[in-house]
Parts: C-alpha cells; sequence; structure tokens
C-alpha cells in the first residue's frame, strides 16, 4: 500500500490536475501554471526519494501531467498510470533523463520534458569555486579556525596556491568546460591547456582575443593550447577540470595510472559524473600525496563516498550541486512546468532546447510552446517555428 | 629566565650571525643568505608567539641582523639588545610593522625592514575564493556531505547565487581593491561599483576597455560606476569586499546601522584588518539573516572571534591567510632576508619597494640593494638608483 503523502494545493477551481512531487524553487512555475487553468498539487512529504508507490498515489484517478525528479524511477507502471489517469506529460526538473524508460513512454503517448539551456553558468562558477577553495585550502583552514586552533599567525599556516600565472586543464571544452576555462583565464590569467575530441574553436578564438587585449593594456598576455592527448593536460597542468560526458569511453578516466602523472600539488576538479573518476584510486592517491588537492560534486556510488574520502583534508566534497545557483533552479523550475503546460495545452515543440531566454523572462509571457521535450521526434510532436 | 629555543644552523663559518625567530617558506631565503657570508640560524621552537625574553635569548652576544614577524612585539629591550650584539637590521616578513617601535630602532642606528609588493594578487585571489566560497555554501555543502547526511538530490538543497551579471561591490579600490574588482567583473562576468576618496583611474580604463571588448567579441558588456556613497555600494552590490586601510576613520566602518542597508542575501568579504567591522553586530546580523553571508580571514581581536560567530552556519572564517600562497611567502622570506644582507653588506635602499620583480627572479643574483626599509629616511640611508 502507498503511504499517504501530504500535498499543498494550488487554484483548487483550475481545470486540469498537475502534480509536483517536489517542492521546487521559486513562485514562478506555480503562477504559471495556475495562471493557465492549472490546479496543482505540490508533495511536500519529507523524504529524498519518493518510490513508485507514492507517486502513483499522487497521480490518483485524474492527472493531466506530472513535474518530477531525477531521482523518481519512471517505467512502464508509472507511465501506464499517468495515461490512465488521462496525463499526456512528464517533465524532469532535470537535464539529464536517464531514470526515464522513454521506450515505455513512447508507449503510453506521453511527452517527456527536461531542462537544459541554464545550466551552464552555474555549473562552470561551482567548478570555479571549488577550485579556488582547494587553491586556498578554504574547507580546512575555516574547520580549523572554527575548532579554536589559531593561535597567531604562522608562516607555514595554510600556505596554497598562487593562481595567476599557472596552467588550467580541461578535459572536455563542451559548453560547460569552455565557461569555466574562460572564468579562470580571465578572472585569474592562468593560461589553457586543454583536451576535446572536437577543437573548441569558439574558446580558442574569445582566448586568442583576449590575450590580444591584454597585451594592447599593457599586460602580460595569456596563452592556450590545445592537447594532442589527455595525458599532456594532466603532466602540465596546476588545476584541472573534468567536463566529460560519461560513457564507455570516460568511465574511470582518471585512474591509478593518470593520476600518478599529474603534479604532486596539482588541484582536481570534477561537477561531471562521479563513474569518470576510480574513486578508491583517488582515495589511495590522496592519502598518499597530502598536497595533491580535489574538489568534487559527484561521486561514483551517489549518494555515498568510498571509504576514506570523507575522513581527508585535501578533498572538498559537496552533495551534487552543481546546478544550486537561484537562477538555474528557478529557471529549471519554470521550464519543467512549462514543458508540462505546453503539452496540455497542445503547443508545439520549441525549436532549440538550448535557447530558452524567451521562457525566462519574468516580464514577459513565454512562448506557447513547450521548451523541451525529450521524445518529441517519436511521438510526431510539431517543431515551433520562430 | 628566557626558556631555551631549539635552533637549526645553517653555515656555521660565516662571518655574519643572522637569525630568524621562525622557519619560513622557501628554501631560497637560505641559500641567499649563507652563500653571502651568513651564519643563518633559525629559531624552531613549536611556539606560536615567542616572548621578547625567548628572542633576547636567540640574539644572545654577537648578532648581526634579525627577520622576525608581525606577532612579535619589537620595542626598546629588543632594539637595545640587539645593538648591543652588533646587530644593523631587523626585517619583519610583513607588509605591516605596527609590532615595531620605528622610534626605539631609530634611537639605536637599527633598519627595520618589511616585504610589500608580492602580496596583492594573492590577497585578492583568496577574497575572490571566499566570495565564491560563500557564494555556493562549498563550506556548509562539505559539511554536510562529510557528516553523511546527503541521502539524494534535492531541489532545494544548498542553493546559493549566480555571479554572473551580478553586482560586485568593492569598498576601498587600492591595489588589493582594483586587483580583486578585475577578477570579479573579467571572470565572472559582474558589474562592479566601488567606493573610494580617490578615483581608480587605472581600474575605471580597464574595465571601460573590456567592456567594449566584450561588445566587440558579440557578448553582453559588463557596467562600472563609482559610487558618491559608501551607503550607496552597500545598497546596491551583491558581493561586497572590504579593502580600506584602517584608520579611525575606518574603524567599524561596517556596523548595525550599515549591516542593515544591505541585501538581505548579500556576501560580505573583509580580508583587510579586522577592526574594519563591528563582529558583534555581524554575529547579530547573521543570526538575524539565514541566507546573508560572510567570509571572513581577520577578526576584531585576533587570534579569537566574537562569541557565536565559530556556530554560524552562514560564515567562513579563516586563520589570517589572506598572503598564504606560496609563492608569495617565499617572496616575503626573500624580501625579508635581503633587507637584512642588504644593510649588513652596506647596500642602499631601493627605490621602489614596491616594484621588487628584480628580487625575486630565481635565475638571476639579486640587486645589491635592500628592498624595504622603513627608518630609511630616518636614518639617513642612501636610495639606490635605477
Amino acid at each position: 500500500m502507498a503511504k499517504p503523502v501530504s500535498i499543498e494545493v494550488w487554484n483548487p477551481s483550475g481545470k486540469y490536475r498537475v502534480v509536483s512531487t517536489k517542492p521546487m524553487p521559486g513562485t514562478r512555475w506555480i503562477n504559471l501554471l495556475i495562471q493557465n487553468d492549472c490546479r496543482l498539487e505540490i508533495c511536500t512529504e519529507k523524504k529524498t526519494i519518493l518510490s513508485v508507490e507514492d507517486i502513483i498515489a499522487l497521480i490518483g484517478d485524474k492527472c493531466d501531467g506530472v513535474i518530477g525528479q531525477l531521482t523518481e524511477d519512471w517505467g512502464e507502471e508509472l507511465f501506464s498510470a499517468l495515461s490512465k489517469a488521462g496525463g499526456k506529460a512528464f517533465s524532469n526538473m532535470a537535464v539529464g533523463y536517464n531514470n526515464v524508460n522513454v521506450d515505455a513512454a513512447n508507449k503510453y503517448g506521453v511527452a517527456v520534458g527536461n531542462t537544459p539551456g541554464v545550466l551552464t553558468e552555474t555549473t562552470a562558477e561551482l567548478a570555479a569555486s571549488l577550485s579556488l577553495a582547494a587553491a586556498r585550502r578554504i574547507v580546512e583552514a575555516d574547520e580549523f579556525m572554527r575548532g579554536g586552533l589559531y593561535d597567531g599567525w604562522l608562516p607555514h599556516l595554510f600556505v596554497g596556491n598562487l593562481l595567476k600565472g599557472q596552467t588550467v586543464g580541461v578535459i572536455g571544452a563542451g559548453r560547460i568546460g569552455s565557461a569555466y576555462a574562460r572564468m579562470m583565464v580571465e578572472g585569474f590569467k592562468m593560461n589553457l591547456i586543454y583536451f576535446d575530441l572536437y577543437q573548441a574553436t569558439r574558446l580558442e578564438k574569445f582566448v586568442t582575443a583576449y590575450a590580444a587585449f591584454l597585451k594592447a593594456s599593457g599586460e602580460t598576455p595569456v596563452a592556450w593550447k590545445r592537447a594532442s592527448t589527455m595525458d599532456e593536460v594532466l603532466q602540465e597542468a596546476d588545476v584541472i577540470s573534468l567536463h566529460p560526458v560519461l560513457d564507455k569511453t570516460t568511465y574511470h578516466l582518471v585512474n591509478k595510472e593518470r593520476l600518478a602523472k599529474m603534479k604532486k600539488e596539482a588541484i582536481l576538479i570534477n561537477c561531471s559524473r562521479g563513474p569518470v573518476i576510480d574513486e578508491a584510486a583517488l582515495v589511495e592517491h590522496l592519502k598518499q600525496n597530502p598536497m595533491f588537492r580535489v574538489g568534487l560534486d559527484v561521486f561514483e556510488e551517489e549518494p555515498y563516498m568510498k571509504p576514506g574520502l570523507a575522513e581527508l583534508k585535501n578533498a572538498i566534497v559537496v552533495p551534487h550541486i552543481a546546478s544550486a545557483s537561484k537562477w538555474t533552479r528557478e529557471g529549471m523550475a519554470t521550464l519543467a512546468a512549462l514543458n508540462v503546460l505546453g503539452k496540455i495545452k497542445g503547443y508545439p515543440v520549441w525549436f532549440d532546447a538550448n535557447r530558452v531566454e524567451p521562457f525566462l523572462n519574468e516580464n514577459a509571457r513565454p512562448p506557447s510552446a513547450c521548451p523541451s521535450i525529450v521524445n518529441a521526434k517519436a511521438l510526431g510532436l510539431p517543431s515551433s517555428k520562430l
């Protein structure tokens, strides 16, 4: 039997019934739904991950659409229940959708939405934040100070890295990797070395122009190069951030052998996916090299860490908060709500899921479109023409 | 009676006897002294602050110069002892010298050195590091993760600020304030508002040029303005960093009334001097405004914090590590050693204490000069001509 779930109801007279499995940041997504004829029900149960039974109870007999989370398993059972209740749309509040069995959604004719287009800068800023915190040993220094251990200035206390003039290495120079590279190059005058199967033309062009701009301003220009192998980046960079996609070729991309190639005092950042690093090998490497530091937002067996990691002073560990800025999370909530609303209203699918600015403008009505539907093709949904 | 102090001796056959009251980072300062006819003695006693008696014991009967720390009190007694032992020079490994009674040094004809010129970028990078850590709540997120409290992704978990497009406020736009402003403007595309009694012409000119460069690259330009009052900065900025000098006019510059003028979710950074903030009022403000965050490197009554501060999750506190990069600390040690060595050798005083690059080049002999002597005028020391 499904446990009872507490529900907060907005606009009880709405014609369509939309359910959100979690409270989401901001209020715009709520207003958009209730002003467009939806009765919105938000589950407020204090439980991190809802079970399939919980969600079936939430869907009930009549439900037009559901906004859900990456932590919930959407397969045959849920899409069948949603379809039986008259539902037409489900949207993750997330870019990814590996929690969704898209074939099952197709079978029941349910549109599956996601929320790309608002995570790039926030994720890159977290990588920068972890880079700087690791460089200056902020977490261990805070613990020391808070613990009352400080009794006076010392020449050797928490000596870290000056980033200026050092080299930043980027593995995977897509949107997020390129945004991060620019933060470190422009903000801290670091030289750039990157590895990617594809040439990051825009990034190269920008950094070249920026170097010329610095030179024209009478300053030391920054340098960049594209590495021909990943090992070249590992050997040369002082700070390395991982931004590859996760697939068979990138599983344990950073392993014991590759860690050994890095500088003894290097900084390694991972805001991509946990399994890109062999976490057990990393723990061993951190133990052997006390001045090697890491900043990790993701873990191999999330929400758990490999044994030993939590005890290491040269690691900074945060709970998957790469997209956790107010702007991004409110944007994700808005896009998820508009995916569901758009499908209910019969709107077409937006022409470019990564160019969603018009949906985020608080002073204007959003376009009459679903911002991003991953199975639009399979369902034969029309595309909006701009 | 002075306690015995453990001493490490380098080049026992050196003609001049130089004492360092602490081990200092790097080895170049050691090599420079012992290769220039100095017997170097480094006190390695495990005690954060040496007493006057300890230092008198270190000086002994024959001592040509001492390298010391800001935490030690240099007055009549020590300069008299140093002078009696034949000493000609004392240098702080620090920019400041409020631990030194310069009149007493003048009376005994002892040169007092300090080490400016190498702290700007490292200090500004710490302010940036604290800004980013506060924006993304890195310390509390790390504590949560390490404490095993994470059981899955949640839409509201540690939601922080996206810096891009927000406004950075700088109070005091001298060398460090300007360097910090540029890091935040260039790295994170923040708009700038600053307050300073003097116009920061170079900074204004650079940011203007940078905005034009961004525009020419097809991007949104950044904006800047000089505020006519400090309150204007407090009201408008999302992240505010304090970089004033400490004097009567800046004591408790940020007090209860001024805190109340800031945005409820603002971030305040202090890497300048503790008493610039009324710390008790700050603790109260942090308690009342859980989303107001601070990053503090300095405290009113260092090494202590005001009651309550250590318990607050919306504060990041680090133990006065603004200059704690390897590059800066090794540079400070080198400059302090060269101050003492230069005076012993009878060299003139360098023409500009803030342009010390030639002293830091590891591949060349340093100039025959004292990098920075604060009482050069009073002692009538000649200046080097470049």
